[in-house]
């Protein structure tokens, strides 16, 4: 049946299989997270592995190959095609790179790991847990020299590849090196400023049946296509699913809405993204979300750059008053505009890196950025750890963490679980937010006062054209360029924190 | 890696691996019907259609069947191990038994049928329909031609066979003769028996979380496990998932408690079966459960069996007094365990199966089978079906459906979406429950008095040791010796029926 397809259609067609593949992990692992029993943990976790099995064993096919040798001399492909042909090959290539006994072992030592930091976190316990973690490192190391020699590049940016492609130290350090400089006095003057202002946190309860019917609400006037979506609940916010069928979840807290809320709205902003992905080319790699800063950038743009705005909080604070009429009449002072917006515009340094404002969010990620770079190249030991952390967190945020391992550098569950390389990329997000809203303002200058009416119609308008609809199709630097007029930089983001903050 | 493995082992393996595929497709499926938004449908169901793909790939591997010769040479297998090198052969025969061609063919044919039968049936139009389910019947000729050969059995057998293993029209006819002449007279005369009784519906609203409480407070109480399974709502209820992870659903009517509730007493004694299989044999052939009149006699045991007995009643009527305290506090004659009983035991024939009583529900799967038996062999058309619905429906039942084919041979999904030879197997399942319950009793007589409290860790017990536990490790004939000392027969079934109707 197939011989009269051309290699690219054979190739596209075994990557639409590969697809389809990742469909169904998508699916079954949302379920995982939101309605699995727990009991069931340990089948599904085989049997889902067993799936990335199958995935990853079509992916690196030797007839792949072929397809795409041959592909590359066909003269037939238009420019949606070649770059899907060339998305194919990174694919397929990273995939190869890592010996499969290297990819296994890799992901023994993650999983081993995540258990034991589970164990070890909750004693607040490093040294037990430390050996573990040197374990991940050591083969993490082999993982990313495998995929550096195959795609020429330093092994550390080889990680960061596998979340952002084409990003590298170089991209990451044109962002960090500035903020660095920028944010611990700018943080300081904020604080100070804030000083002042009295703020009430709204005392609860709010029923969760009706912090979800706000949340509905708002998501859907947001944007999000709830025909083609859900909203449930699970332990740790994520969106999931496919572009289809979108799955965000976010977590109810009975005493305060404000941040199951604003949970919601980012990751309807991942939503949005995903939903706006050209439909024509699902399952193909050039149809896929471009890499988590531009993701990151969508959630955080939608969350930080349009949320916590006065615009959004005039149209947003009556549906909150209602939804809570009983709280906000006995506390109007609480569930004022005013007090609103200082409540979402509170900064605050704190050990969480979750917890974090975004003017303080940016250290916690330059922390992690530093230690995991020096533990790829080898200049730090995961012993050194406690003590290089504290010496961070006291220099970039002036807080102790020293014998609090458990909210120090035992906090996330990256590092356990074998991501390195990742952690840069929320802050390349939260600065990719700033560069894209100022040019979605500048092109239409009307999005602040449609917002104020809780019409999202032209900044979603321009969002659609400018970022979703173009998925892989250029790299994210050719994107922010076309859309903005120039790569990654973070003059936006600094603008519109002395802007938001200071007023200036 | 597998070179010391034997033929066995290495089979079992790749059982494995196939199971584990059909665990994420349980999951899947189920996730289609309960969460999934409408408009990802067409895309799921090709990315499950390439899942199943993909398992009846591995199934049908030619080294398969070197696997499973070479492990009949094997001297080292216990009986387990034999029964589960039979029944893999089984699979392997009959997936093996059908060209590729036929199968995607017939998928088409049937998933198109059930298309039209979808818009169809809304028009009461079988004109237009009938086209479609010639299509289907044709190819299912053919399919049941391919796999008789094979399996060197009647076509019909070989589909029957498909749902219960061994079965045949032998083994139907021997239950349906003696039903067909023991029912209409004997529901004549309860039904004049039952036209003196007074019956009060209660009425609601009856809102759906107190039913849902109530549903899981009386599936627990029966031993359904929810630590290793879920309740949620479907279109049409079913029983899910995995034997580690059972997902039952069922749907409200806020005007009507009864029905929803005995939907997840139903669905719930299917998933205690599942939930009963030896988990040391999960994903091989025999660790299944054995086929769909044990499925159906284990659910029909729960809810026809116990769970309408007056002793269920006495324990359950408090608890729908306590769920629904407003209602029954208005309606207390609606409310009372006479009423109820009534209730739950009101024969009235009408023209939909699925509303159908016990004792008129065989009436509507025996007119089924010898329509569908027919239309296989050839000696019916599919255009003669609303002449032969009609006199059937006068002739079992005395009601008329001519000019009404939406609620006449329209009424199920299951002839447009290929499945024949399944109908049966609801009755012989009924009749499987009376039996297998006779003997439960016999063997252990404080059953019923311990329903009477709620407790039904006895009949648990029994059923465990005699059907659960048992799995596909022996035919279904020979579990029924085995537990009750005789072949499938209806003699339970009909002094069930008298006793419980008649008293005599």
């Amino acid at each position: 049946m197939q011989a009269f397809d051309s290699a690219y259609e054979q190739l596209a067609g075994h990557f639409r299989r590969i697809g389809q593949l990742g469909e169904i992990e998508a699916v079954v692992e949302w379920d995982q997270a939101v309605n699995m029993p727990a009991a069931a943990g340990p089948a599904r976790a085989a049997a889902v592995a067993n799936l990335a099995f199958m995935r990853h064993e079509l992916l690196v096919q030797p007839r792949v190959a072929d397809w795409i040798e041959n592909a590359k001399a066909q003269r037939d492909l238009g420019t949606w095609e070649l770059a899907n042909l060339q998305e194919a090959e990174r694919l397929f290539l990273r995939a190869r790179a890592i010996p499969a006994a290297l990819v296994e072992a890799s992901a023994v030592a993650d999983k081993t790991c995540e258990q034991a930091w589970r164990r070890y976190r909750g004693e607040n316990n490093f040294t037990d847990f430390a050996p573990y973690l040197e374990k991940v490192v050591a083969l993490k190391r082999e993982v990313a020299q495998a995929l550096a020699d195959t795609l020429g590049v330093d092994p550390y940016d080889a990680l960061v590849d596998e979340y952002e492609p084409g990003a590298s130290r170089a991209t990451i350090d044109s962002v960090f090196v500035p903020l660095r400089e920028f944010l611990p006095s700018f943080a300081e003057e904020v604080i100070e400023r804030q000083r002042g202002t009295k703020i009430v946190q709204p005392t609860g309860p709010f029923s969760v049946p009706d912090q979800r019917a706000l949340g509905l609400r708002l998501m859907a006037a947001s944007g999000f296509d709830t025909n083609r979506g859900r909203l449930d609940v699970s332990h740790h916010p994520f969106c999931g699913g496919v572009p289809g069928d979108v799955r965000i979840t976010t977590r109810y807290d009975e005493q305060d809405f404000t941040s199951g809320l604003m949970g919601v709205l980012h990751e309807a902003g991942h939503g949005k993204y995903e939903q706006g992905l050209p439909q024509q080319w699902e399952h193909q790699p050039v149809g896929a979300a471009r890499g988590m800063v531009l993701h990151e950038s969508q959630s955080l743009l939608q969350e930080m750059q349009v949320c916590r705005s006065p615009e959004f909080l005039e149209f947003a604070a009556p549906l909150f008053r209602r939804a809570f009429a009983v709280r906000a009449e006995s506390e109007p002072a609480a569930f004022s505009l005013a007090n609103l917006q200082a409540l979402y515009l509170r900064v605050k340094p704190s050990l969480i890196r979750v917890d974090a404002d975004e003017v303080t969010y940016p250290a916690h990620v330059i922390l992690r950025y530093e230690i995991e770079r020096d533990l790829i190249d080898g200049s730090l030991c995961v012993s050194e750890l406690p003590e290089v952390w504290d010496a961070g967190m006291k220099s970039l945020l002036g807080l102790n963490t020293a014998g609090d391992d458990k909210n120090g550098c035992m906090q996330d569950v990256h590092w356990p679980s074998g991501a390195f390389g990742y952690f840069p990329l929320y802050t390349l997000g939260a600065v990719a937010a700033a560069q894209l809203y100022s040019s979605a303002k500048a092109a239409s200058p009307q999005i602040p006062e449609a917002i104020r009416q809780g019409d999202f119609a032209p900044l979603n308008a321009w969002l659609a054209a400018n970022v979703w609809s173009r998925a892989s199709s250029v790299s994210t630097q050719q994107l922010l360029v076309d859309a903005t007029g120039s790569e990654l930089a973070p003059t936006c983001f600094i603008e519109h924190l002395k802007n938001r903050y200071l007023g200036s």
